[in-house]
């Protein structure tokens, strides 16, 4: 197949190479001139707008989109929407909200353009060398596109989820238990790290790994990143978080399901961004109203 | 080595099948009869009391526990500790509380009886074809009986962890992280069986062990749950819990350390016991005395 990429950031600069290894073609584009020549070098078309990468494919086109989600994304469906026709194919690979997939899918099929949702795991690595893929949106536009999935997804790590939004709502509840899983590790390592004993995290993860209840791909990183740094003091626990979180526990309330640990991991994620926080100084303002218990002065 | 086996459950008698695989000789005693007879079928000296698995073993001895935590190993040590002479080697590789057996090195290193607290991780399937083990204790107790691990671990599936207590504290901050991985995927196929999409679970715990960043055993376990029973309809939402959470959240608040995740893991067994609650009516009550409420009455 012959597909056109939008956005060669990290994953979608991978994910072109994945694809053009298994024997398709890739028109591409991005802001970012230097990644679009770097792509040429390795045999893809590089170009420099949608209406080129549009152009340059064969009809149905398929267009596949590696941007930011939010308004980037938006602005490049709203533009392909005036330049594909119908019976085309829209694949948003990136982050997006599975209601903005839902709405975009409808945007889209009223002029007769197919739009599939597809959450995308696995990091950069498994962009190049085999993602694990959730796709949502129409079943005949998924079965024109099947293959180009079997090709770039490690084996059984593509699915075909159900209606739009699907992929992407997997995706994000996906993400939510990361979020919790990640936190529990660490947990973990936290009581490892206060305990008298004087534990090597590096041999701790690996053993972890191999044999044990807990072995899994977060244990096999976290047993990496100690290899390079045995306590990471190089780091900041600072825990940056991207929006798929934050979604899966609206999601939640939404379904006014009881979900605590994915909350509350996500919750420990924000207490992480302060140095301190006005809920403490409340709570030691509180002791020392009614108890004279003594507070710590800035 | 000829090692002797106390405790012929699910666990020591997989692992004694594990250790004879490996050319060594077993000599094991068990309160059930049947697993004793069983284990001589399998080419084990099966014999009826610890002074016979004793007299039976060559020294240095090496004895291995595979009982229930608590009196049952803590009755099995006391008698070891009468028929052991100096030298000899206790391995308990049962999920003992580390306090105790930080207790338990100290008591038997009192006559020169090596003691090591064997944390093991795997299950039942891991016991028979590999395990994974963290072995706190002497040092040259452990290096006495290392090729023994080697030999019934998967490979870098055992870890000499330090003094005496850290295989145990090793193996039940294994056990909190475990619940809160647990958790954590558990509240994500709550969302997926609360959200308006239909999916097949099986088939997305498989997508996800496929590539994607949350690919575990643990998930492996899930699609294997998912695949016999695709909805769980068979079963109750009852999680038991056997008391290494517990102890891993009781040394979290002795060493004032946040971890809430795992916490709030344990919390939700607790919460999943019980088909109504007392705090339940509390808040229900409260909510009518205020407010006018409606409460749902018996």
């Amino acid at each position: 197949m012959k597909i056109g990429i939008i956005g060669l950031g990290k994953m979608g600069y991978n994910l072109s190479l994945n694809i053009m290894e298994h024997s398709h073609e890739v028109v591409a584009t991005d802001v970012n001139i230097e990644a679009v020549e770097s792509l040429s070098q390795e045999g893809g078309t590089g170009v420099s707008s949608l209406s080129e990468v549009v152009e340059k494919l064969p009809t149905p086109r398929v267009v596949w989109l590696m941007v930011p989600a939010g308004e980037i994304t938006e602005n490049v469906i709203q533009e392909l929407k005036s330049l594909l026709q119908p019976g085309d194919i829209v694949i948003d690979g990136g982050n997006s909200n599975y209601k903005e997939s839902k709405r975009r899918a409808e945007e889209l099929i009223g002029q007769g353009i197919y739009f599939l949702d597809v959450g995308t795991s696995g990091g950069m690595e498994g962009a190049r060398n085999g993602a694990c893929t959730m796709i949502g949106g129409n079943k005949e536009a998924f079965q024109v596109v099947e293959k180009l999935f079997k090709d770039i997804c490690v084996e059984n790590g593509y699915m075909y989820a159900g209606e739009s939004g699907s992929g992407h709502f997997l995706k994000m509840v996906h993400n939510g238990v990361e979020y919790g899983m990640m936190q529990s590790i660490a947990e973990g390592f936290e009581i490892l790290e206060k305990s008298s004993y004087d534990f090597d995290y590096e041999s701790v993860a690996r053993v972890w790994n191999n044999g044990s209840v807990i072995r899994s791909w977060l244990m096999e990183l976290t047993e990496s990143a100690f290899s390079k740094d045995a306590k990471l003091s190089g780091l900041k626990g600072v825990m940056q978080s991207s929006g798929e979180g934050k979604w899966t526990v609206e999601t939640a309330l939404d379904l006014q399901t009881a979900t605590p640990v994915i909350a509350l991991s996500l919750m420990m994620r924000y207490r992480s961004l302060e140095e301190d926080t006005f809920s403490g100084k409340v709570v030691a303002a509180l002791r020392n109203e009614f108890g004279g218990h003594s507070v710590v002065n800035k």
